[in-house]
């Protein structure tokens, strides 16, 4: 461990990607995980910590540590100045920000480039303009990538508004233009009940937000979150990777990911990865991103929803399947190297499946549940892998997001995944605090998710946690 | 953790494969492993642990825990009776033997049968031919698998000692019949010398053994260790994996293995296979076994040496390669289920390599070194899989193997898996007790290892442990 202030940095080797040292400007299990690529790449690496993560793992992995303020995210893991300040004290040259905290923070990349730092991710541009929904949906829709059918603006006039409708299609969402909360919002299921609706719509907005103007989106009861892992490297090379599956979520925190999707076969795999690989090419995109789509299975229809222009969380459910460290693939396009292009022809194997394990009392509204972790085992072996930053007897902390550990399952099919899974996830002896996995263990039991009929609103509408054995 | 002495039992589910509850004779990482995939096969687990032991995983991590004697060994896991009573008193049905301890006791497995519990391994008969080496030869020799040239039978007269010596070849090995210790042992390079030599050495072994006996043996300077992982459900079904290099020894210990073997291509893998499958076959094999070969790598020849009937500590870096649990493998079979066919077509892919981590000082002498882990962190991520019993704050007792960790790391090829391990292996932080990791962290970048120059002796005779930074 390293922590002096003015710490004389010693050992950076260069690397044929043209980065030598790389501020790691996260923590917890995604900190140590861009560390050891440091280490594989030949660059030094410099991790940052606040005060109360002073015995967390990241702090001694990394070639040099220091500290930059208390507790509070915003004053230590989301203060831009500091973490800029810490690069260029210890001379590095790039800036890993990973997911969360600053990743898809625009004004942040600009800031690491006017101070000659390169940020480890796509340019200012490309985040500014992914992270403008209306923009990105029009960026997407002119590459040919289909996006959820609405009107192109909003309405006030019930008339030009039922003309639109019938392109758009039902049942169908009236959103207000300047809305948020819910309020002006109108879901129509029939032709008829159309003009009613829009009036009442159009009032309820007049009304809470001084404007009447309505849009009108379609509406889909039940989809899938689809989501494909894309890798650009900024000068034309770009590869789209085999789907994840992210509809198991609570309240848009997603649970469970998996890779390949049960909903998709191969010929709908080909269009998601190709709409994506468009995306991905159309906007020269660099470093890694995730494109995100809603799947109606009935029709088999798929739609852009949003791109994370970042490394998610779940990628490791696509590693387990595709067999390509991403992490590594970040660093080496941030340092000027082109994508391998053979990747464009690569074939995953076999299923994998994520499961988050949160520091949560899933029995009683997944609250958080700090505290110290007295036991800690979680198996091992074959088509087992466990991405933390915890270990027995660490304090965990109440003042960052609650996943403690990422549990990626492998098998040859999704029923050898889950065999292995229910078996993982039974072998886990922890105590100390509540955890997630008690609820994955009874959720990949449940009859809708073994039989394949789950949606992104799933666990909030259709099952109810106490058939699960939860309070 | 449930240690009652006479624990009521609940829980075994049953499975398709005929077992329901299996006494685990094993403790350490291949107990857990051991206990994971029982729970995925829907078995119950009973562990069984010395008085050493009592805070080891494998404890807690199955379904019943019994404390079966003091801490050595001779007196807990190595006590067939006490094992025996355990698993007859707790209703189990089978006995999982690991590796080491009662792995290869043929009488073991036979008061198993006798006791109505199943072995997870091959019948005691099996056990006992391999064991005995000559006998082992013999059957190889009789089955087509290539032996060591040697003669058949020991000769005290120089003149029909000569006339076999010029079939089996220079250099050649003269070992006393009843030898043992290198007394009677001699090498001969060339024909001129033969008769002297072998006067000397039936003089030797006459004066030490009171018999002048002499066998003639092909010698070799420098052999790889190649091995070739096998499994048979003893009705006539079976596979043999792809080659596992051992030849990075010290004194016969293991210290690094690799899949593929650097040294075989894909011509001379096929017949590796096929004079493995071919024994493997011959003698209706049931369960996990080895079949050891040396390859003589100017030639290109290589010769049975012996065959192990158990699962060896390093079947996990087969298994990185081939992705299939092999653990899973010995239970099914056990249970009766008939080994998958598809199997055969099985297609390994990329390069896995395990380092054995020993709780010991290998600047002195790879004494052992226990004490308490007060720092454990082995970097995770894509390709890394750490196979353990040992966490934090554990202390690492002196009674047993100092082996207390596998970590294997995979890459598309043999370079990307070493720069994997350097990054990893620098990356480990271990405190309180020494370890092997500094060890294996210089030999991958030793100039023989790189260019594929090591042999089983390359340690002891080639490599001076002052030229990795050793005392």
């Amino acid at each position: 461990m390293n922590q002096s202030p003015n710490p004389t940095l010693q050992g950076a080797r260069g690397s044929e990607a043209g980065l030598a040292r790389v501020l790691i400007a996260n923590r917890g299990e995604i900190a140590l995980r861009a560390i050891r690529v440091c280490r594989d790449r030949g660059l030094s690496s410099v991790a940052v910590y606040s005060e109360a993560d002073s015995d967390a793992p990241h702090v001694w992995a990394a070639d040099h540590s220091v500290c930059i303020g208390p507790a509070a995210a915003t004053k230590s893991y989301l203060s831009p100045g500091a973490l800029v300040h810490v690069a260029k004290m210890t001379g590095c040259d790039a800036v890993y920000p990973g997911y969360g905290f600053l990743s898809e923070n625009a004004d942040f990349a600009d800031l690491c480039a006017q101070n000659g730092l390169k940020f480890v991710g796509p340019s200012a541009d490309a985040i500014r303009t992914m992270g403008d929904k209306a923009r990105a949906r029009e960026v997407a829709s002119g590459l040919g990538v289909p996006v959820v059918p609405g009107s192109e603006g909003a309405f006030t006039d019930p008339a030009a508004a039922e003309a639109v409708a019938a392109d758009v299609g039902f049942p169908m969402l009236l959103k207000a233009k300047a809305g948020g909360g819910g309020r002006g919002m109108r879901i129509v299921r029939e032709p008829d009940a159309f003009r009613a609706q829009f009036l009442q719509a159009s009032r309820e907005a007049e009304a809470a937000f001084g404007d009447g103007g309505v849009y009108i989106e379609r509406f889909f009861d039940a989809v899938r979150h689809i989501e494909i892992q894309v890798m650009g490297d900024g000068r034309g090379g770009a590869v789209a990777f085999d789907e994840r599956d992210c509809s198991v979520q609570r309240r848009h925190q997603k649970l469970i990911e998996e890779s390949p999707s049960p909903a998709v076969g191969p010929d709908l795999r080909a269009r998601l990865k190709e709409a994506a690989l468009k995306l991905t090419q159309g906007i020269a995109y660099e470093g890694a991103g995730t494109i995100e789509f809603i799947l109606d299975v009935k029709t088999g229809e798929f739609f852009f929803i949003e791109m994370n222009t970042r490394i998610q969380v779940e990628h490791t459910v696509t590693e387990m399947r595709i067999g390509h460290d991403l992490i590594a693939m970040q660093l080496d396009i941030a340092g000027g190297a082109p994508l391998d292009p053979a990747l464009a022809d690569h074939v995953g194997r076999g299923h994998a499946i994520e499961f988050r394990i949160n520091a949560e009392n899933w029995k009683n509204g997944f609250m958080p549940s700090p505290g110290r972790l007295n036991e800690w085992l979680v198996p091992q072996g074959e088509g087992i892998r466990l991405d933390t930053a915890v270990y027995r007897g660490q304090r965990i902390s109440p003042f960052y997001d609650s996943m403690i550990a990422k549990l990626i399952i492998w098998g040859e099919t999704r029923d050898e995944a889950l065999a292995r899974s229910r078996a993982v996830l039974d072998g886990c002896r922890v105590d100390g605090v509540e955890t997630t996995i008690g609820f994955h263990r009874r959720l990949i039991d449940h009859e809708d998710f073994l039989q394949d009929r789950v949606h992104t609103r799933w666990i909030e509408n259709d099952m109810s946690l106490e058939s699960l054995g939860g309070a």
